[in-house]
């Protein structure tokens, strides 16, 4: 990897924890990217703990700090990465920088996290909805969860036929190139639909698919892996793991995005492990369980027990700059 | 050091280059430290560049992400940094948050870096001043340099005698523990005044002094390092010595203040002779030399320079994370 790659990275800033730029980055800066920062969001910590304070960046303050970076002729980045953007005004300000960028450098890598909401719930205003699916188009590589495939295709994934269905429409009709979809809950149609080379040791195994497409009028070349459950919540996963799979992309590898994948599943759950060994040594009261009746009751809960789930970066930093271990995605020769 | 120690990381944001908190954090993240970063203000880039863009944070809005960080019951930091604040209102917001933090905390480490002005002009409204000079006696160290020694005390430091009253004058009307000033040109004076095994190879050199108050009624320990200039002007050299120093300080340590000092001046001059031997590398256009004549003639002259010159951090990381080389305070015994 070159040492002199710049990475601009647009998403929510908070003071404490470890979500959004907080999780995205210090890995990115680890793995040598110079990183340019601009906050969509000066928060106390995530919207998680039920409680939060701070402020949004307007869109014309985005607007601002970016046109002085432009009139400043600062570089270029390579990369482009965006996370959550609060409100359909600053997302348009950022779709004009990402389409100003990509005719610029038509070599521009640009990871989308399309952040909009998750478990059948936006998060957003729904006009951030249209936005987003005219960007597409100017990604490299996107990472939508589950909910946000269903919301960006209007396809309700259910069978084999569906999820073909989705992963098409963002091929074909958005243009997207790579496609990642990661902890998808092991459904039974779907454990039934994985190859046999796939493992799938526990039901509760999570699984993670990345698509490419080819040449025109072929089918894109699927790759899957399966990673099993930490059980609770930890905010921040997909930030990380969108940062490292932006981090280890490279456009001239031969297989670059399940390459990527692999390495950024590997780092991802190694460090939800770390975080999760440190949780279970904390008192009784500082990890209970996910219990939403429990948690209104007594609003403190929930803040102690996500205090205790926050990433441990700092701890784990050297799994990030590892070069050791990556998760294998195999191919899915019959997916189409 | 222990990896779960917590910093309070408060100062300036600026998405493109190395000053305040881009200077300071990753430092401290790759030390080992879980960093809660405030962002006191989100520019684009730092002052020196002539342009920049972005907006500054309000009291009300310090107050409201630090508010809900308390009513959250988020851990206390073990260490408080502090840097560039501008306005009274947002550093009284600082000043009743470090105050509440050293009652709860004897055993606080705070480094304030009264951040004001240099080459004898203030950058901050001197109402400013009397608010830091308030809060000098809630500090553990700190690094102001010779115009903010100056100021915070209103001696004229010409000859030995000043130079021991403004250091008094910290220690004992101020009751500041550790003082650190670093880049000071070596005026003939201090030449002579230096003892003679500290080292003085070039009329450029610049001298970097600690002063530790000890016993009550006994003088401050002093102690003084040489170190080659390497010309031409760095900006966010001083956030990152300051966040050096922080990280490398060992209240328990033998002697805490000199040891961390030449740590952090050893890192810290690593990085600028990365940075410099970066900047000799770039096209004529970029590497001009300081002209105030014909920057203003070419504003894009200033920018271009700027840019040539914002630190080498990510570059440099196996210097900041390295075990190594430090700088020898020696001790001076004949100031006082």
């Amino acid at each position: 990897m070159s040492t002199s790659q710049r990475v601009l990275s647009i998403q929510s800033h908070v003071t404490y924890g470890y979500v959004g730029g907080k999780a995205a980055v210090f890995p990115l800066q680890c793995l040598g990217y110079d990183v340019d920062v601009v906050n969509t969001v000066n928060f106390s910590n995530h919207s998680g703990y039920g409680r939060f304070g701070g402020t949004r960046t307007s869109a014309s303050e985005l607007r601002q700090i970016l046109q002085t970076m432009e009139e400043n002729q600062f570089p270029d980045p390579s990369r482009l990465l965006t996370g959550y953007i609060p409100g359909p005004e600053a997302l348009s300000v950022v779709q004009e920088l990402a389409s100003k960028l990509r005719k610029r450098h038509p070599e521009l890598v640009y990871l989308l996290d399309p952040v909009m909401g998750d478990s059948g719930a936006l998060y957003v205003s729904p006009s951030v909805v249209c936005i987003y699916k005219s960007m597409l188009r100017l990604a490299t590589v996107i990472t939508p969860n589950w909910f946000e495939v269903e919301t960006l295709t209007s396809v309700r994934i259910e069978d084999p036929q569906s999820l073909r269905d989705a992963i098409g429409i963002l091929h074909e009709e958005y243009q997207v190139p790579n496609v990642v979809v990661s902890s998808i809950p092991m459904k039974p149609w779907l454990a039934k639909f994985l190859p046999d080379d796939i493992p799938k040791d526990q039901p509760t195994d999570l699984l993670c698919i990345s698509s490419s497409r080819g040449n025109p009028g072929k089918n894109s070349v699927v790759h899957a892996c399966t990673v099993p459950l930490i059980p609770g919540y930890f905010s921040g996963v997909g930030d990380l793991f969108s940062a490292l799979i932006l981090a280890h992309f490279d456009p001239d590898g031969k297989s670059p995005l399940p390459d990527a994948v692999g390495k950024a599943l590997s780092k991802t759950h190694d460090i939800i492990r770390l975080t999760n060994a440190h949780a279970q040594t904390l008192d009784e009261a500082d990890r209970t369980t996910t219990d939403d009746e429990l948690d209104r009751k007594d609003p403190m809960r929930l803040v102690r027990r996500m205090r205790g789930r926050e990433l441990r970066l700092i701890q784990g930093q050297d799994i990030i700059r590892g070069e050791g271990s990556s998760r294998e995605m195999k191919v899915w020769e019959k997916f189409w």
